[in-house]
Parts: C-alpha cells; structure tokens; sequence
C-alpha cells in the first residue's frame, strides 16, 4: 500500500484539473442551507466560478436553481473535480462512481476517517485503492475543501471567500485556513489557491508543491504542516520551488521527540524537530513559528513577493519620529539578522542639509518628534533612491505634527514611486493610527502595529535570498559520486547479524571505516593480557585500550576506556581493570575482550555522526565531540547525501569549527581531511541501507591528519 | 557634582507632593492654543484634578478662565507641583522662583538642554543646581512631563488622557509614553501614575521606583529605559519593589556594547548588554524585549496584577477549537517556559464523559471545530475549579459553532466566577472575531489575536513569580561578611603600580589570592634556567612554567606556557623556548622571566573572573575556562556581592555545572571549593576599589581541591 502510494506520480490530467477546472460536482449537495453539501455549492456559485456545476443528489431535483443528478455517473459532460461531503460510510460508493466518471481529483470533505481509530483508517485505505484504481487522485479526507481564486473557484465550507491573489496556502489545519481567511478579510489581501490538506491519504504537501510551482498566478508559498512524510521528496520539490518563490513554513509539534529509544549521540542529537530545522533550511524553506508570523508574511508579501524573488541581498534603514522605538527596531533587527544599512556620507551630507541639526542621520534615522509627513518624504525619496538599500522600516509614533492620515497618503505615493523597493511602515500606537493604518493595507503597502513585524518580514526575505543563493552555489558544484564496496560492508553486517548482534563490535566497525576509506589507528583485538601486550608491541606504545561489547555502548563513562599506556606492565594492569569494571557496572553484558589501538594525538576531538530519521532518512552530523557532546550541543546537521561544499559548510556552522580554522592561537588543521569524513559517511548511509546509526566519537583530528578512534554502529 | 546627585535622598516633601498633589503651576502658560503651555494647562483642567491650577504667564491675566500670575512668587499658596514651559534660556531663573517658592517637585518639559550639546549640558547641570539648593527636585528637562490620575492630574501634554488604573509607566522616551497611552484609548486600559523621566537631570528610574513602591494605586510597573546610571540602587530598590508588585522592563539599546577596551575574558564577556540582563535578573524585574510585549503586559496586568502577586507558581491549560493551533501554542508554551498542567485524572474523566469521543482530554483540551460556546464553559468551570491550575489560555478558530459574541459573553463570565484565575482568551481571526475581542477587552479580560501574545504574558507572570521566590530564599540566608586584609592587598598593588604597572605580575597575582584565601600551586618566579629548575626540585615534578610579563595577556595563545615537564633538561629547554617565543611574537614586551609551579592535575577547567561596569560596579562571572572560554561562552554572571547561595546557582547556571554535578560517569566535585573561590572574589571586588578586572583561568578544580592556576588582575 505505501509503496503504491509512493510510487504513484502527479499525472498532468490531475494538475490541469486544479489549475484550470472547467467543472465541479458537489456529491452530496443539499437544499438544507446549514448543511456542509449546501455551503459549498452556494460557495462556488457565488465566488464567480465560470465552468460548469453540477449538484449531485438522488433526493432532489434542483439545488439553489441548478439540475440535479443522482448519480456523478449520470452527469452527461466531463468532471474535473468531485467534491464528497457524504456520510464516511457511503464514500467508497460514490469514489467508485467517481472513478468511472473518469474524474482526476477527488476531495473528500467527510470526516470519520483515519482520525476515528482503526476502522477509520482501514476505510480511509480503501478508497484510496479505489481511486488509485481508476487513476483518480484523492485530496483529504477530513477537510475544508480547496480553492482556486485565480478561476473563481471556493469549493471549501468557509464562510468567507478571500480576494484572488498571488498567495498559494497549503495547510493540514482546516482551523489555520479559516482563521487566515478571516485575517484577509479584514486586511484585504488574497489567495491564488488555497489547499485544506485533511488527513492527506493521497495527495500531501509535496504533491501541491509541485502543482503550486507550475502555477503562475502563485508568487508565494505559503504551508502549514504538522508532519512531512516524504521528507526527501519535499526537499528535493521545494529546492526547485525557491528558485522562483518564497516558501514560508510552520511547522507545528516541535517539541515532541518521538518515542524511538536511541542509543547514539548522532541518534539523540538528531531529534525530530532538529531534522526538520536543517530539513527546511537544506530545503531553502524558510521556517516560522508563530500564527502571527504567517499573518505578518501574509500582509507584506502579498505585495513584495515579486520584489523579493528579484533580490540578491537584503539591506534595511530604519527612519522613525522617536529614539527609543528606533533603538528597539535597532535591537530587534541585529537579534534576526537582519542587515542594516551603513549610509553614504553624500547621503548623509544631503539629509543633515535637509533635517534640524538634533536629527540622527545615521541609520536609524531619526527625522526627530515635530517631523511632518514631509519631512518624512524628502528623506525616503533619498533613502530609497540608494541601490543598495532594499528597503525601510518606518516608525511613526503619535505626535502633534505626525499628521497619520496624511502619512499613509504620502507613504502610498512613495511606496508607488519605488516599486522594486520594500516601504513597510509602522504605526505605534491605537486610536489616532487606526485610519492611516487602514488606507496604507487598503492601498497594499503592508502596514504593522508592532515593529518587530516589520522586523520579521525583513528578516523572511533575508533568510529567503540567502537560501537561494546558497541552494544555487551548491547545485553549480559538480558532485563526485564515490560507490563503495557495498557487498564487502553487507559481508561484515551479516556476519554480526549471524551472531545475534544488531551493534557492531569495534574491530567490525574499523573494518567498515577501513572500506570507505576513514583512516583508524593501527590495532586489534585480544581476548587475554598477553595477547594484548602483543598487539601493542607490534603497534608500538603508547596505546588505548576499550572494551569489547556490543552492550556497552557508553564505554568511558563507566571507566572501560584506558589511555596512553606505554608499557607492558601497564597493558596488562588495564586490561584486568576494563574486565573489572565491565563485569562490575554491566554484570549482564556480553564482553568479547579488549580492542587494543594505537594511540593517536591531535589536537581536536569532533564527532562524525548518522542516524536514519523517519521522515527523512539518512542525516550526518558534525561536531565538537567527546564526552560532553550532547552538552554543548555543538553540532550542525543536514538530510544526507549532501555534498562536499555542505560537508564544509556545516564543519564552519559549529564553533569548534570555528576553532580549528585557526581562532585565538589554536593550531589550523586541513579541514578538507574531515570534509571528506562526513561526505564517505553521507555515502555510507546512502548506500548501505542496512546501517541505523553510527558514531565516530572521537574523531581525531591534527593538522593533516584525522583518524577514528572510536566507532559505534548499528545496524537494522 | 555627581557626588551630590547621588547623594540627594528622596524628601518625604518631594513624594508626597507627586503622590498627593494639592496644587499646580504651569509657568509658561499660554492662550494660544497649540503651544504647549496651553495644552498641559488644559489637560490638567479637563483631566479631573481637584486641586489648585495657577497659570504663571507674566503677559497675561486670565487663561482658560483662571487668573494668571506674573511669576510664581506671586501666588498666594503653596506649589505643590512646577511645570516649566518656557524656552530653555530662561529655564535657570524661573526654577530659581519655583526654590524661592519652596516648590517640592519641578517638572522641565522645555526642551534645549543635554541633547543639544555641551552649552545644553551646562545649562542642565544649572538647574538642577539651583533646585537642590533649595531642596527641590527636577523631573526633566526635555520631557512629556507626569500623570498622577489616581489624582486625576494630567500634567503632559499627550493629546490624550488615559483612564485610571493600576499600571504605572516610568518611562525614558517621550514616544513610548504617547504610543502606550494611545493604545490604551483603544483596549481601555488605565494607569495609575505616568512619569515621562526626559533627560533625567535629577530624578531617574530609580527615585520613581521609589516613589511607586509606595503608591497603593500602582499594582504594577512598566517601564522603558535606555540606561540606568545608579545600576546598584536600581538593584536594591528594585529588590524590594518586586516583594509586592510586578516590574516589567523593556531595556533599549542591547546590541550596543560600550566603546571600552578589554584585556580579560571577563571583561570581553561581560558586555554591556550582558550585565543589564544579569542585573534585571538579580533586581526580580522581567525583561522584555519589544514594544509588543509592553501592550500585551498593559493589557494583562491591568487585570490580572493582584492574582500574580498571589502566586506562588503558575501552571497554565489550554483549551481550543482547533488541533493545530493547540500545537502551535504548546511549543511557544515550551521555548518560553510556561508550565503545562498535568491534568490529574479525575479531571481527563469527567471531562471525557462531557466531550465528543474525539476530544483530546489532556493538555492542550481539544474541544472540537464544533464546539459551542457551552461546551468552552464546560470544560472551562471544571479546569478552572482545579487549584493547581493559575490559568488558560483559550483559544478560538471562526468555525460554523464557534459564535464568537456569544463566546466571548461566556468568557467574561467564566471569567468574574473564577477571580483568582487568569483567563487569557485568543480569537483567531479578522472580522468574525473583532466584536468578540472588543467586548473581551471592554469587560477587562485581556483577549489577544495571537498565542504568543497569550503566552508572552503567561512567562512574564511566570518569570515574576520565580524571581520573587527565589529573592526571599536570597534574603533568608544569613549572609557571613569577610572582611579581607584589604591593606595587605592594597601594598601588592601599590608595588606595581610604581614599577608603572597596571597588570600585575603572576606571582604577586599569587599573592593576592593568597591574602584572600584562594588556594594556588606551589611555586617561584626564576630569571634563569638554572633558577627555574632549582624551584621544579623543591616542589616537585612535573611543573608549568609560565611567561612572566605585565604585557602579554594571554599567554597560551603564542605558546608561553609549557605544562608537565618532567625533568630539569625539560624545564631548561622550556625556558629558552617561552623566552624565545615571546620575544619573537612581542618584541616590545617587558619579559620579567619566567614563573615556575607545580603542575596541578584536576578534572575540569573553569573560570572565576570579575569586572567593573560603569553602571552596575563589579561584576563576577563563572564557566567553562581554558582557551576557548569566549567561544563557547558557557558562562554566568552576577553583579557583586553576592551570597554563596547566589555563588552555587551560578555554578548550576552552566552547564559545566552540570557535568561537575556528575553528569554521564564524569566525575562530581565539592562544589563548595568553587563557591567559596567565587564568594572570595565578590568579596576582593566589593573591598577594593582598585581591582579593575580579573581573570582566574583556569581554576583546575579536582573532587576536593581547587587551584587558581593563572590568574590575571588588572589594576587602576
């Protein structure tokens, strides 16, 4: 069933059926102005819809002055669109009907799915098959409906039908799309199309993804989600998205963890709302976390989408009638990044001509408390007229000359006059702002109440241009695309298989380091202290000695690790005390013996790391490690296979990076030794499909040359 | 003349008459209509002041229907209150009238004065010379001027007169003041007290945190500031006001970071923006960092102040209409730290037997797209009546049932039967919530359009109440005061400072510590190889040896510091090699030779170190040491003195407090050596002036030992 489900792709019939529908029926309409089957014909009759409708109902004969069929199989024409707003149980008949009519798109509204349990679920399957039988496409069950605005077409039981615009809205929240909608209503911006995903059985985010990257009159993405499921699939879509259109998304439940038990460092660090950060930022989907977030991206970029997709970087001015709510958006701005603006000193000079001699001409600009709308305009038009600044933040506050209505009337003839430039202006304050605020959204110049929307809306963009820019940097880079010896890793998996084992022993584990081509100390492995003094003869002092078990996954923190023994006498010692210990604080575990490694210096200690996330499978993390690395915390991740270029970048994401680049005195190393670690690892994972997760903790590292000198794997 | 500024108490005279003033005069009054002179007048007479009103305009018998006074000296009565509007030259004579008057309290709207330049400074610096030669007090100069609406006085001249309430708004920027008060007028909520501080040439945040911790009328304090002076007072005073009332604080201008060279980690580490943090932490105030957070906190406390005040910690619910949504506002909840309650199970059952089957019973309590406004009352009363639960946060889609208006009737009377409780609706929408909102508000139940606006409000409350907690469990700990050997110390720095030395040398560093009781290695300071090694035979091998120079700070950075050398041959060769080193990488550094000491083995490396901020004097600061101390800045701080139980929270702050805790097999450590080390540092800070910064880094700390290994004090 999942492979299926997988497998099937977008076929161009159902994509025409939502970007150009030429007819919709409504299963399950009704004459009962209350019932959800009524809404929604009434919804599409009044949104101004030009195909064909057709009500189908064996009750009736007309519905709000349209023939009724009894059967969709009865309708004589062709349908693109079904919509089914019938009891659960009767779905499965009317989807079949559905399927002979040849309909492409089927949108479930009925609940009584998935979301009731076990019955549900196993309905919710069926008429999935049904549909996927006839190669019909199911959008819901258990949701709002859809719209197409750009063709006039509501088919939701909203109660409110936005303006068309250039927002296309993708949400698993039916509640998220009302409470927007209403949110539009009273601001006055619109939607392209507007997609209530449901309990998404058939198609999901990713699929409309790809719808919504091919419709033109979408300028923007805007997506509420819950959960991804096709997560590599998303990235790969949305990648492709954001080279023409901002992707803003939130992405809610971020604190569950997930209940899966982990046993790596990589497997606890990379927890479910971490992978999705680096997901979505791998994606070039910039992620927001607020309701008002998506309401603020809503407002500006349903008027500065198509400046934004033109941007190369962003710079910002704040000019304002007040310190202190300069200082804030000053504060506010460095907190998100956002870059402001160093002035030119001509700009400068021709401002302090132009302003009283107490006025800031440095960015923030402060045009002072008695300033007028004029004084407003002559410095803007200044301002704006720069190359490099992409747009102002302006901050009002009520004053005697502030003069709001005014203000808005000469902000919207300024916002006109700099059409590739972001003029978004906020009004501090109540009742005397009320008026200006309203013309400035009604003339489509995205007006706030706070400053720290404005701030966010900046910030958006910035992140944005920046994600594209990378994303396009990275794709320039030719990837060498290594294959490993998949069948020799295979050989060494079964064999820890064969033996009942799901974590590989140390010495396997080398082995499989040895395959791809990690560099590990010189060693062995030794079942008694003779054995291991013989080993360390033959790789010379001094040497390491750790504990073979594949149920001591934490090996130093119980004391099973021992360090730069240079002699015999000290082998022997430590060998006695591992056992010891091991058998001490893990009576139950299985101990092989002793692994015996040379003892490598360097100067850093990192963590190379892999765990297979649900969503979106295999993810490498880099970072400080040791023993304190879920401490710190200081690592950076991203979905694998990633390339060269991004194994570097997150090596430059971590402070301990940072560190071995060179800070304060610390010794440089040649990072492009650890770059490949991580890329040999993405490959691993990618490849060898059987590998769970795995740690190299601690990989050494000195100035040319890395070496692994704890391996952890485990495998499925 | 600073001397005497601080100096200055508060007169019972001087609060009083802002508390109850009895009469008023506007010097500089006017019968035109938008001078300012005329609009204060006016605003005082239509305010509903019951007191005195005496115009003082020289050119002008009656104005607005009083009589006019040519000069203040003229009026018969006592002057409780001054407010000066007249040009700023002529400012210096008419507070000369207003001390011959014996007028308490001057307030100084002109503006003309510091911010104009170093004329404007001297003039300020006059005024309030003359007023405290007097005994009066100046509010001002350059400022909206005070609201005392418990008396019905408004002495601004904000075009608009809020109602009276419970907040009182100290303020630093004039615009803050006029863009709260308008959107007061919006929401309805009131103030008690408003002081607009302008320049604040006399009296500052400080004296009116005063003055409000006395006001019966004031329930919570909201204030603006860009800076504090007297960082220390602020604290004291703060500290007491919080026993009783809530103090919210929006600090301006974080990013800035002050234009002081720094030589120590702790001094690079304590940046400005870092010690106004710590501050407002140890003061018991909430830090917030937009202008948002301020109306939201307005809009909250006007209600909900004398239940927070009662609290004794706060644990919220929420319930909604929508699953996403209830998503969204848990993971805020979480990232803020609000509680969630658990929600006993007596409760999950008798709301399961009243719920629709798929309700979700347990926190956030999903009642269902089509929940009615009875069933929020439902779930409500009985969530409510639970004694573990402060409050909800209520949140509402536009869906088919919801009946916003009817909603919010229910809430506002949810909300009168539970007074103890906060209730904290969010209407999610535009349109089909504004009137529901409206008559939220108007009713005094704070409804916000946003969750996080909800939650801000609920972390505040939260952040209050643990503070306040924590500051009487400060208080009841009996504190020991050592008094140091501060003259002993004093002749260590004196031998430096006529050498012309402000770092001292790392044995007389040793000396110090000494003094104080913080323990050090063993070791001596040699010119020589031969004097180096004659220091490793006596206290015994293996030693550090450390470069000695008044120039070279950090010393390892350039390799001038060897560790663990074993045998004279080792020590000799160190000393050339760290001779070598430094003359090479600081050529023009004064090298005394070499320090030579015990090499001192511990588990962990920390840093105890110690600075003086401008505003807030001494400073300590504890964390993770070693050479990558800045980067990874795993630090906490506290303004000096402290108590050893404020030392120890310091510790656990880190997380390296955390790992000596005994985390994952690491070893724990007496952590009382550290918080004496750190105790004993306050101390040294508190009891001479003349240490300016210090480093201790690192403390090498051992489970029952600790060694300040390299120590760096730089002195005035």
């Amino acid at each position: 069933m999942h492979i299926l489900w997988i497998a099937l792709s977008l076929s161009e019939r159902v994509v025409r059926a939502f970007l150009e529908p030429r007819s919709v029926a409504v299963i399950g309409a009704s004459r009962e102005p209350h019932k959800v089957g009524h809404v929604i014909l009434r919804n599409i009759l009044n949104s101004g819809f030009r195909g064909k409708v057709y009500p189908i109902n064996p009750h009736a004969d007309k519905i709000l002055g349209l023939k009724c069929y009894p059967k969709i199989t009865d309708v004589p024409d062709d349908v693109d669109i079904a919509i089914i707003a019938v009891p659960a149980r009767i779905v499965p008949e009317v989807v079949e009907d559905c399927g002979k009519k040849n309909v492409p798109l089927i949108v479930v509204i009925s609940a009584g799915f998935k979301e009731t349990g076990p019955e549900g679920a196993r309905l919710e399957k069926e008429i999935v098959n049904i549909a996927h039988r006839y190669g019909s496409r199911i959008v819901g069950p258990n949701c709002l409906g859809i719209m197409n605005l750009s063709r006039g077409l509501n088919a939701t039981f909203s109660a409110i039908t936005p303006k068309c615009g250039n927002i296309g809205l993708i949400s698993q929240s039916g509640a998220i799309i009302t409470a927007l909608i209403d949110l539009a209503a009273k601001y006055g911006f619109g939607f392209s199309k507007v997609i209530s995903l449901g309990n998404k059985a058939d198609l999901d985010e990713v699929d409309f993804l790809k719808i919504l990257e091919q419709d033109r009159e979408t300028s923007i993405i805007i997506m509420y989600i819950e959960s991804i499921e096709r997560g590599r699939e998303f990235i790969r879509i949305a990648r492709q998205v954001v080279r023409e259109k901002p992707l803003i998304v939130l992405k809610a439940g971020l604190t569950s963890r997930g209940a899966r038990a982990v046993s790596s460092h990589t497997g606890s660090l990379a927890g479910s709302a971490q992978v999705y950060e680096t997901a979505l930022r791998q994606a070039g989907a910039v992620q927001v976390y607020t309701f008002r977030e998506l309401v603020s991206a809503l407002l500006f970029f349903s008027r500065y989408a198509d400046v934004v997709r033109k941007l190369e970087q962003v710079e910002v001015v704040i000019v304002t009638n007040a310190g202190g709510p300069g200082i804030i958006a000053t504060d506010l701005c460095e907190r998100a990044g956002v870059e402001l603006s160093s002035l030119d000193p001509e700009l400068v000079q021709e401002l302090r001509s132009r302003l009283p001699p107490a006025a800031a001409l440095h960015n923030p600009v402060d045009v002072l408390g008695d300033a007028t709308p004029e004084r407003y305009v002559t410095v803007l038009e200044r301002i704006l007229a720069r190359p490099y600044v992409s747009g102002v933040i302006v901050i009002a506050t009520p004053q005697a000359m502030t003069n709001p209505p005014l203000l808005a009337e000469k902000l919207i003839d300024i916002a006109r006059r700099f059409p590739e430039k972001m003029v978004v202006p906020v009004l501090l304050g109540g009742v005397s702002m009320k008026d200006a605020q309203e013309k400035l959204v009604e003339a489509g110049v995205p007006a706030f109440s706070c400053i720290e929307d404005a701030v966010s809306v900046f910030s958006m963009s910035s992140r944005y241009v920046k994600y594209r820019k990378r994303l396009a940097e990275i794709e320039r880079v030719k990837e060498k695309y290594i294959m490993l010896d998949v069948e020799e890793i295979k050989t060494v998996i079964e064999r820890a298989r064969e033996e009942g084992r799901r974590v590989l022993l140390l010495h396997e584990a080398f082995e499989i380091m040895n395959i791809i081509g990690v560099p590990t100390p010189e060693g062995g492995f030794a079942r008694s202290p003779e054995e291991a003094v013989k080993i360390a003869e033959k790789v010379g002092y001094p040497v390491v000695l750790r504990v073979v078990s594949p149920d001591i996954l934490h090996k130093s923190d119980i004391g099973c690790v021992k360090v730069g023994l240079a002699t015999p006498d000290e082998v022997r010692h430590a060998f006695y005390e591992i056992m010891e210990r091991a058998t001490r604080y893990m009576p139950h575990a299985r101990i092989y013996g002793i692994h015996v490694s040379k003892m490598v210096k360097g100067h850093y200690e990192v963590i190379v790391g892999a765990t297979r996330d649900p969503q979106f499978g295999p993810v490498v993390l880099f970072g400080l490690g040791g023993v304190y690395v879920e401490l710190y915390r200081d690592v950076s991740m991203r979905v694998a296979p990633i390339t060269e270029l991004e194994a570097e970048e997150m090596i430059y994401e971590t402070k301990i990076g940072t560190i071995m680049r060179g800070y304060r005195g610390s010794r440089p190393v040649n990072i492009r030794n650890i770059v490949d670690v991580i890329y040999r690892i993405s490959l691993l994972m990618t490849q060898v499909e059987d590998i769970l997760e795995l740690d190299i903790n601690p990989l050494i590292v000195s100035e040319n040359s890395v070496y692994a000198v704890d391996v952890k794997i485990l495998v499925r």
